[in-house]
């Protein structure tokens, strides 16, 4: 039996197994530029975990390799495809299988949106807190895979804070449970913390159990306008300093602030360097934080500090903020008509190096006269400065690649990691081997091997 | 050279290279009763990585079993030497490297001991949370390599969520750096998590960096008496169902009670069935979340809740739940003159099944006619039931085993791990296979054999 007649035996339901050219197309990146992909042989959308082990022996049999996807809201490249590959998406298995308030727990199936589910647990009174820009695109499964963060991270922490339990298939086929549905447990090793972040490289994800919050008090929210983007950043170095656990501390820069104004006006301060916009959910305590935050921002020389008066303006702001990434978009194309792009990159640094990043960034750009958007989640120290580029320009599209660069040097030499949430994926590759050195990629290729021997699942990413 | 001279050349300090047998004896076993343990050939204590870089280049060449070891206070044998092997102490590297408070994480040694810890940061206004019941002993290296729980993990965590970076010789010598010291990271596999909890069977941690919290608010505390234990099983499944956090949720009953109050005598309830101890570090929320706790408690049919009227009263309680081991183990001995000890176990349950737990210990107490005393960290769903046994009786051994082994497959029935917070070491190897099944075992072996291949690092021991 051939490759294709294996599959559709073992997946026999309509839309399972695709080979139409132009939908396999469809299948071929996510939303990295600048990173290689190729077109796959065949999509397929299993339903169940039977399913995926079939695909997993059909594949290993014939030693091809298997890229799982989510919904491709990647920008690293982690889901691109490889000619001839068999893609396995994860986004027909979108069932909540559980949502146990009692023990604070979910089990949800790897092709559920991460907003489908932050809502059906709110609704409950409880709260999931990772919350990636992609929220109401990006599966769990694919925020697992990356270990995605969000805005709500500088007080809840990122994705694999919240996993506890995970089935996963391996290359074998074999199904793997690990992790626990209770608070603690330590039997054995970590294998649930080691599949998160591991981008399909060591198995595929099919379930996944994970703690939930009791909902959080409501918030209060306040932006801060500065007329140099380093007094934000020293802002927020004096607030954690002090020891305030804001539950979000985001800034935004004056060319992302001009990007968002142009792409929904709203009226926000595009004269102004920087904004930072933090909020509290310390419940009676909140008034008294955000009278503090508002106090540190001053002290850091803040042009000016506003309280938001309601939840619709708090709202209204953090929608501003999730718009930086399509609005920089439409602004590259309005700068480049010819073929503008933006490099999305992703540095964290200890949050007392901040400063020095922000100053680092601003002269990079400078020096090779590139536009370079900075925003953020500041709070953690974790900048996504943006590089505007002209695809049909290789002088432009060389530059942008060394500023990327020396962003990514600047940041290990402060103390940082090439990537605080976005993941390797192709796009950073390279970056990781510099920052873990050679004896960190032994053992990374050591344990791929030990778990998928023939390299099958998502061959040529992370390392 | 023989083994004994190499180390000698590479550890030159005083005290390094031990081969007396009075103190190899001393290093043959941690706190754990009925576990199986050798004499070692040597024991050795470095100063530095590179010393440990030289033991294990030594013990690799020879394929001589490497034993790691902290304050061997451990509970499941993790740290028992065996015969010929080379003991691998850690607490002479007992530095506290770096306290950054602007950055709120710490950079320790391993056999820094965890009390120690918590002390110096407090003095900087932080708060390092894990708190196992030997921190005045243990050594936060012991603790990372058993993913160490405690009484704050209700609110706070275990150690592996703490967690961030660590220093590690692998069994060739060779020194892997992973994990970060910025807030946030996900470059490559997460290989942080995968030692934290391996017992010493994947490298020795020479280095630790930890994340702080600013020091929680002072905390109110109250004690609820209860006529059966499962109504204060009840209790908590309430309270955490009601969304509350409590910082601490311990659960006494009333052997442990009277083995307390014999062992210091403070007026302890010692007719109560069960006593809840429950506080709540919420700042300005405190009393509020404390009257809902104790609400509760009384809608469980408390026979009484008081709430301590100052920190002092607060401490007494801590400390009475504190000496809950030793009291336990001086009750053995009255019991059993000739030979009374005790088995201490660990299993954890979704919290919504704590109550089938205490019902089913005392079920499995009262027939096989044995004495056990259930103790623990309820508000997890995780309890130490304390089994009291005659060491010089064969017939009560064999009970004692059996009521353990039952205990264990009565928390697998009812969706918990067999161990909460103690590991796995020698005590728990064959529970742990049956919990993770054959193709988890094979996940577990094949990472053991990419990362140590001749198998010298603390051999047999997990699986």
């Amino acid at each position: 039996m051939d490759l294709i007649e294996e599959l559709r035996a073992a997946l026999p339901h309509e839309g399972a197994v695709l080979t139409d050219p132009d939908l396999l197309r469809s299948y071929e990146h996510d939303e990295a530029d600048l990173c290689a992909y190729g077109t796959p042989a065949v999509v397929v959308r299993p339903r169940t975990t039977g399913q995926v082990s079939a695909v997993l022996r059909a594949a290993s049999r014939r030693r091809i390799p298997v890229i799982p996807q989510g919904a491709r809201s990647g920008l690293a490249g982690g889901a691109n495809a490889i000619d001839g590959a068999i893609v396995l998406s994860l986004v027909a298995m979108n069932e909540i299988v559980d949502i146990d308030p009692a023990n604070r727990i979910a089990v949800v199936q790897p092709g559920v949106v991460n907003a489908q589910l932050r809502r059906e647990v709110a609704a409950k009174g409880l709260y999931y807190p990772p919350d990636p820009g992609s929220w109401e695109q990006s599966t769990i499964g694919g925020n697992v895979s990356t270990d995605a963060g969000g805005m709500c991270c500088v007080k809840y922490g990122v994705t694999s804070d919240h996993v506890i339990g995970l089935e996963v298939v391996l290359a074998s086929g074999e199904v793997l449970n690990c992790g626990r549905r209770t608070a603690k447990g330590v039997a054995g090793y970590d294998l649930t913390s080691l599949f998160v972040g591991s981008e399909g490289t060591l198995g595929v994800i099919t379930e996944i159990t994970v703690k939930l919050r009791p909902a959080p008090a409501s918030s209060l929210t306040l932006v801060a306008v500065f007329d140099t983007l380093p007094a934000a950043g020293a802002a927020v170095e004096s607030i954690i300093t002090a020891g305030m656990q804001p539950s979000m501390l985001e800034v935004i820069d004056r060319v992302t602030l001009s990007a968002i104004e142009a792409f929904r006006p709203m009226g926000l301060p595009t004269t102004a360097a920087a904004l930072l916009i933090a909020a509290v959910d310390s419940g009676g305590r909140a008034p008294d934080d955000l009278a503090a935050i508002a106090a540190l921002c001053q002290q850091a020389q803040a042009a000016d500090v506003h309280v938001a008066t309601d939840a619709t303006e708090a709202d209204a702001l953090l929608a501003a903020r999730r718009l930086a990434h399509p609005a920089m978009e439409q602004f590259a194309t309005g700068l480049f008509p010819s073929g503008g792009g933006i490099m999305v990159d992703d540095v964290a640094v200890p949050r007392t190096r901040l400063v020095e990043l922000i100053e680092g960034i601003e002269g990079i750009a400078a020096e090779y006269g590139a536009v370079v958007a900075t925003v953020g989640h500041a709070g953690d120290g974790n900048l996504h400065p943006i590089i505007v580029i002209d695809r049909s320009d290789p002088t432009s599209l060389a530059r942008g690649q060394k500023v990327f660069d020396a962003i990514m040097s600047l940041g290990l030499s402060l103390g940082g990691t090439s990537t605080g949430e976005h993941g390797v994926g192709l796009l950073k590759r390279d970056w990781l081997a510099r920052e873990i050195g050679p004896t960190g990629l032994k053992a990374h290729r050591s344990i791929k091997a030990a778990l998928d021997p023939d390299n099958i699942l998502n061959p040529g990413k992370i390392f």
